[in-house]
C-alpha cells in the first residue's frame, strides 16, 4: 500500500488522556481512535493486525475441531435467568438497554446452552466445540489501561461441550497445548506462562496463560524451569506443595492475562435443561468448560511487551505490512514497490512528501519489522534494516526479492 | 467438512415463530438460531455464508479504494449531541444503555466523521474513503420479517469525504457500479435496479437498489428497459418527466431493499467542524456521502428470491460449500471425498447413518448448488445434479475432479 494513500496521520504528541503504554503508541501510530474511556474504533492499520490475530486464532481453533459461530450481542434474558445470571447483584458488569429489556453480551454460556438444546440428544452428538470472534460489552469502572481492559471488546471464546469429566480434561490439555502454539506464534511465547488461579465449583483450578508485563494487574509466581506460574489469588504453601513446586525456586512477577480456560462442569448444562440421553436413555447433563482470548487485549499485550523508546516493534506474523518501504527522492522507491507487489510482497511504501527524518520517526513508531531504504546514495540497491536492529545493510533488489517472497 | 461433524442438526418442523420464508427456512437448515424477535446468531453454515457475502463486498470496496476500519459500538453522546441528533425524538430506533450513557451504534456517520478531524487538514487530504462491517443495532417494533429487518444486524457501511460535490458526484457513480457488481456476484443482478429514492437536503433523491420480491417491503415502479426504477415514496407525474421515464411502460412490483446511497454534503462536517485548508488557506467543509448494505438481509434476500419448495438454492459464489457429496452405503463416498479434498474441493460429505430420502431431503434444505450421489449403483462413477435441476447426470471421478477444481 502507498503510504501517501492510508488516511491516518501519525502523532507527535502523546495524547494527553492516555496513560497506559499500549493506548499511546497505538493511537500515535494510527491503528485505533479513542471513542471514550475503554472504548477504542480499529483504523486500517489496528484492523490489518487484528485480522492477522484473528487469523492465527481461527486457524488454532479449527485445528482442534471449533465451528466457529457468530452470536448475537444483543441477549434475551429468559436463559440468563434459569442461570441466575440475569441480575446486576449476581453478575455486576452488565450493560443492559435503558429498560433492562436485554443485555449486552459480556459472555455467551447461557444463550449457547440453550440453543444447544436443539443440537444435542444423544451421546453420539457429543463432542462438540464451538467458538465466535467477536465484541463483548463490560462495565469497567475504572478503564485506564488502554485496549489491556476495555468496555467493548474484541474476544475469542470456545466451548467445549462432553458427555463425561474424561472428555472434558482430555479437550482441555488439547485447548491449553493449541494456546501454547497461538502465544508462540503472535511472538510471546517465551513470556507467557501457564498459571494455575481460582477454580469454581467443579474444579479446583481455573488456568490462565500470564505473560511477563510491568503493565499487569497480575501478580504471579512463576517456576522458570518448569514453565508454570501461580496466580498470588491462590499462591499459598499448600498449593506450591500439591504442584510439586519448590518455594523457593518461584519467582515473583507481574504479568498480564493473555488467556484463560475454565471448567465448566455441569453449572450451565443443569440450569439450563442441556442434557443427552446415554447409551441406556438416561438423560445425563453435559459437561461444559470455556476458554477465552482477549484480541484487543493481546494486541495491547504485544504493544506492551515488544514496543521500545521509539515506538511499536510487531513480530512479522501479526505486522500490518512485512517490510516498510521508505524513499527519499519523489519516485525512487516505485520500481521497487511495484517488483515487490507484483511477488505478492507485503509492503507499506512511504512515497509521501516529507523529510527523511519524519519518514524514519514514522517507521520506528509503525513497527513494521523490515525497513528499505531506496536513495540517491543507495543507487540499485537497497538498504535493509530489521526494526529491532541498528545495523543497516545493502542488497540487491534480486537479493530482496529472494529473501523476501 | 464430514457432515456427521458438523454440529447443527436440520429440523423437519418450520419453526412456529416464523412467519417469513428466509428465517424458516435458514432456521430449518441450521444456518441461524433464533435469540428473540430481530435478533439472530449466525452458526456454522451460516458464518459460511456470511463470509463468503463478507469477502464479495469487501473486495469490491477495496478495489474503488475504500479503507477499512471496525468501529465501536458503544456510542459517545458527544459527537452525536453537536449533530443534534442524540435525542430520541431526533432519531427514535436508539438503543441505549441504561442511564443513556452510551447508544448503540445504529450508523456511525457522527463518531466518524468527529474522529476524521485528526486526519484531515488540508485538501491533500482528500478523498478519502472509509468502511467497515459490523453489527448494528436499531429498535424495531415489528421485526416479523425474519433477517430482514432486525434489531441487531450486520452492515458493511462506507463512508466517502470529498473536497466538493463534484467529487462526490464521481465517487457516487462508481460506488454505484460496484453495488451492481455486488449484487451480480452473489446471484440477484438480474432482479435488482437501481431505484430513486427521497433525498434529503442536499440532494433531490437517495438511491436504492432493490430487488423485485414479494416479501419486500417497498414498492417500486420499474423501467424494465432502462433498468432502473423510482421508489413509490416519490413516485409522482414530476418524478417520471424529469427521469425522462414513460408513465405507461413501468411496472409496480414488491421489492427489497438491498442497498442504498446517499448524498449528505456536509450536513455532518459543518455540526462536527471538519473542514479542510484548500489551496488559498480557507476553511471549506468537507463534503460526505454514505453507502450501505445489509449483510444478514442480502443473505435473507437470496432466500427469500432463489429457494423453491423444497429449500434453499445456494448461488455458488456465497454456497457454504461448492459441492454435496451423499453416500448411499456407510464409508461409499470416502475415497471421493478425500480425493476432492486434496484437489481444494470445497465439500460438504453426508457420512451420516440415516436414510437416503433423509439426506436428500437435507441437501434440498441446505441449498448446496451441486450433489453428488455415491451407492452400490454408481459403482465407481457419480451420479452428479444441480440443485436447480431435475436431471441428473453419471460422470467419472476424473470428470469430476476436472470440472469442480
Amino acid at each position: 500500500m502507498r503510504q501517501s494513500a492510508l488516511y491516518t496521520k501519525t502523532r507527535r504528541e502523546t495524547p494527553r488522556d492516555e496513560v497506559s503504554k499500549n493506548a499511546r503508541l497505538l493511537v500515535r501510530g494510527g491503528f485505533v481512535n479513542k471513542e471514550m474511556a475503554g472504548v477504542y474504533s480499529y483504523l486500517p492499520l489496528g484492523v490489518m493486525v487484528l485480522r492477522k490475530i484473528e487469523n492465527i486464532i481461527r486457524e488454532e481453533m479449527n485445528s482442534i475441531g471449533g465451528q466457529e459461530v457468530y452470536l448475537s450481542v444483543l441477549q434475551n434474558p429468559h436463559p440468563w435467568k434459569m442461570s441466575g445470571r440475569w441480575n446486576d447483584s449476581t453478575m455486576s458488569d452488565w450493560f443492559k438497554t435503558r429498560n433492562s429489556e436485554f443485555g449486552l453480551g459480556n459472555t455467551h454460556e447461557e444463550p449457547l446452552a440453550y440453543s444447544m438444546r436443539y443440537h444435542i440428544s444423544s451421546y453420539k452428538d457429543l463432542p462438540i466445540y464451538v467458538y465466535q470472534i467477536q465484541s463483548k460489552f463490560r462495565k469497567e469502572l475504572r478503564a485506564k489501561s488502554g485496549l489491556l481492559r476495555g468496555r467493548e471488546f474484541i474476544m475469542k471464546d470456545l466451548y467445549s461441550f462432553n458427555k463425561d469429566t474424561a472428555g472434558l480434561d482430555t479437550f482441555y490439555e488439547k485447548c491449553a497445548r493449541s494456546y501454547k502454539k497461538i502465544f508462540k506464534r503472535v511472538g510471546i511465547g517465551d513470556k507467557t506462562y501457564f498459571t494455575f488461579a481460582s477454580g469454581g465449583v467443579f474444579s479446583k483450578y481455573s488456568h490462565e496463560f500470564q505473560t511477563i508485563n510491568d503493565a499487569g494487574e497480575d501478580t504471579i509466581y512463576i517456576d522458570e524451569e518448569k514453565g508454570i506460574a501461580i496466580n498470588k489469588e491462590v499462591y499459598t504453601k499448600k498449593t506450591v506443595r500439591e504442584l510439586g513446586l519448590n518455594e523457593e525456586k518461584l519467582i515473583k512477577k507481574s504479568a498480564i492475562e493473555v488467556g484463560n480456560i475454565f471448567k465448566l462442569g455441569t453449572r450451565f448444562s443443569e440450569a439450563l435443561g442441556l442434557t443427552y440421553a446415554d447409551k441406556n436413555g438416561n438423560d445425563i447433563p453435559v459437561v461444559m468448560g470455556s476458554y477465552g482470548i482477549g484480541l484487543g487485549r493481546l494486541m495491547a499485550t504485544l504493544v506492551e511487551v515488544l514496543s521500545d523508546n521509539k515506538g511499536i516493534v510487531w513480530p512479522e506474523s501479526v505486522s500490518p505490512f512485512k517490510l516498510h518501504l521508505i524513499e527519499l527522492g519523489s519516485g525512487l522507491g516505485k520500481n521497487l514497490y511495484n517488483t515487490l507487489k507484483k511477488n505478492n510482497i507485503d509492503v507499506l511504501y512511504d512515497d509521501r512528501d516529507i523529510t527523511a527524518g519524519e519518514k524514519f520517526t514514522d517507521a520506528d513508531l509503525l513497527g513494521i519489522p523490515w525497513r528499505f531504504v531506496v536513495s540517491p546514495k543507495t543507487g540499485k540497491k537497497i538498504e535493509i534494516k530489521k526494526r529491532t536492529s541498528k545495523k543497516a545493510q545493502i542488497i540487491s533488489y534480486d537479493e530482496a526479492i529472494r529473501k523476501f517472497s
